[in-house]
């Protein structure tokens, strides 16, 4: 069996479910799964499905091109459609901490992401013997003022040269250029160690431990040009206490962030999350 | 505008989803919501549609009956229509604890609740006070090996009196007779005091105490002829200590098995429940 | 058995554990409970603990006296001492959301909170069918630009005249003016319908809602001059997705908000919370 | 400054705490942690301390021996003391699944766990690879009915040989028998995917797809004679619909899985976990 998945986004109108499907069925695809939302505020419709063809029977160009013709053009819809062979490439980019690192690496050794890392890049050589040790090609490539245009024509040689799909900043301690940002949009995932709004910026551990608060989190989210302030994807928290140190905290908030880093990882690469409006659809 | 939702479930085939979003298309009406699931073990199909048609265009019982003679028969689907107009009666059934009570009273009285209360059944005269404060009539029918009989035929009664479409029991402490259950198949809400299927029966925060779990849960579900073991609609959990005693987990659990009742009452209240197989479908 | 909670907090030394509990050893109390905090930052003490004494061997003031001669003027302790017989009065303060009230009554009138509940104050007339259906005075005290500072004598005076220990605001939705603050500081718990720092002021599930988060919280808290940055007592989450409207988000708070409420309520009741830093302690 | 851990337990009696701040007092030590928890039940005391003292004015072996002469006899308490120079040795049991082994590892390597980790041992040679790139020795013992007393000898010689202080059951897949359970009782640490007491046994996780639980969990625990019956070290559980396959459900149990095993271990190593009664008492 052929089994593909299209994403669609548009204007919310009346039967686009029926005509999607309908062209489905005429085509001999079986739904094997369909969500829809609507956001009632903008008048946007999403749409995610998976179907099954026979071999013979689908043909992905023509498909394609059919779906244009007879149903995108007509509703002027945004959309994509992934087959199942689809294995996307990965960068990652890491500072000094491991704790995220160590996580991907092992689930992706595991065959839990069915991905590949074609290379890790990292403003520091610490981490270097990680990759080594996992056969992972390691780029050194330092970032200061100073170096900031030599570093950004750096990164951007590499993610091309190397074909990268997305790129998964595991606690990398450096603001991403804009020229990098538009160039992969929504497709920059970071990790923030606090339940975002909450704790903005710089050392989020010591903010929430000053605040007092009873629970800490942790945000995984595409990067825009504002800081801390792209799509949420996935969030979730923990329980703390007045007896935690700032240092408790960040121990407790390591898991939190292989967590959350992984499962929005996860998400990403499995063509669940949509993104409008600055905010995330997550279909289940 | 008016709305209508239809659950369905049957055989898993290809082409349902088309056929019935198609049906809804000539009709001229919207879908704005719709969710299927495919239990690929049993290969059955259940869906969940929301649709709102122009009020001069929408005739019920003409569209059951095209619904039922041009889809429903072919695929062989069981199925429901609800109109939004649908407000269902409750019985409550209680015994002496009264947190439970309290807590659907009061959302019943804010209007969290679109449904009716009609009656109190107690086989206690303790909580009689909470229902004469809340204006909502209470019958006394002791339980007793002696007077079950009885008692069953005055329940049935009063049930049919008041033409009740589903009962709930808020920590009512007597085993519901077959009688009842078979006439209320999937009607009956309980709220069990554990994390099924761990510790059923009688005094399971006495069971958690003792097996010193770290965590304690409630659970709600329909009832069915064997104890506690109907199809769950709902449960969450709470963390505990070794510093909690019995009557600590007790009183924690009280919070538990409020949210998880009234949770599992709005879930059957919107028509999000579908049975199949001793488990439930969790529509969103 | 003579039933005391004593609260320490002071500059942190070495011998205060060992000397506290040696003064109840040589009264020949036993300590049923002891739990200690050490700020390391600041440097600050705390501790909370229980002792049991035969009634016949323990004089109240004799106790104190001495306690403060012996150990509390070495240490420089702030303490307080509480017997079991003390019950406090709680007033509440309310505008038109009824479900925080009909909470703290149910578990009230279910003998969940050992205080009584002299007064319901508010702003507006809606919620005082509740109250006198649960038999508690009502006093409606409009307040307005114009009227504000004779509503704040008014409350003042009630809350004199009724000899009001603390003051729980059940979604009060009016700004507390710093002349009750000052008075009654760190004795008025707020809920605020948001994970704080996140979202403080108005409207927090419309910010939420609009930022895209995955988890809403809520946050009980103790009421300071700057608004919603009191110290936390107690906070918890649910998750939400992109399929929850606001009006959603706004119906799922509402349990975060009672459970909340009512936990900071229980742990200020049984003096479980001291505060300092503009943070609190919670002991177990 | 020399930091000490002492563990206490027995009978509970008035004074035990007064008695063991004072001791540690009088040879000027300063307690910079106390917990202590009475099982009302069985009537047993739970105490752990940690203390400071000038490295010049405390002597190990002084110490100890007069704690028991002066206190520990009288109270007859069992009691343990740790100097934070203590850095125990842990063995791996591992089958065919690596997700809980990469996870300590990774953790092991980042310096989050203060422990060496002599040796890996497995029924299965599929893990060898993990074992070879973190540089940790591999030992196969091949687990068979015929091999049964034999792999139990060698198990036992190679405990011994490495001085093992305590055993993790990283998801390995074979019963231990009676006799290495009597010799490490409440050293060796499992990890079972479920919420015990549900769920006990093989298969867990499509036991609880066939009951349709809306939550699964994880479970640590040391082992005992009785399967998965062994007192509870920590639990989690995570959220699960209708929509989750059993493999779903196992994905998402891995994580549970290693996080709820990393908890244990951790809890263990900061001597943080008193057994009694087949319960643990956890501090905080």
């Amino acid at each position: 069996m052929k089994k593909i998945t299209i994403l669609i986004h548009c204007k919310d109108q009346p039967g686009i479910i029926a005509a999607v499907t309908n062209f489905i069925a005429s085509k001999k695809g079986n739904i094997v799964y369909i969500d829809q939302h609507v956001d009632q505020e903008q008048q946007v419709f999403f749409m995610r499905l998976e179907g099954e063809f026979k071999k013979a029977s689908y043909n992905n160009s023509d498909f394609k091109s059919e779906f244009e013709k007879t149903l995108a053009s007509n509703f002027k819809m945004n959309w994509e459609l992934y087959t199942a062979a689809y294995r996307p490439k990965m960068a990652l980019f890491v500072s000094k901490y491991d704790h995220c690192l160590y996580d991907i690496l092992g689930r992706y050794k595991s065959g839990e992401l069915t991905l590949d890392i074609p290379l890790i890049v990292s403003n520091h050589l610490e981490l270097k013997p990680i990759a080594d040790s996992f056969d992972i090609p390691f780029y050194h490539v330092p970032v200061s003022k100073a170096t900031a245009v030599e570093a950004e024509r750096k990164h951007l040689a590499l993610l091309s040269e190397h074909q990268i799909d997305f790129i998964v900043l595991a606690r990398y301690m450096q603001i991403i250029p804009e020229g990098i940002i538009n160039k992969y949009l929504h497709k920059i995932i970071n990790i923030h160690h606090s339940f975002l709004p909450a704790f903005v910026g710089a050392k989020p551990y010591h903010s929430a431990y000053k605040r007092g608060v009873k629970i800490i989190g942790a945000t995984s989210h595409y990067v825009t040009a504002e800081l801390d302030a792209g799509p949420i994807i996935e969030q979730d928290v923990t329980r703390v206490s007045h007896t935690h140190s700032i240092n408790d905290l960040v121990s407790k908030g390591r898991d939190l962030e292989k967590i959350v880093l992984s499962t929005g990882i996860k998400l990403h690469l499995d063509r669940k999350v949509m993104v409008y409006n600055n905010k995330t659809v997550i279909f289940s």
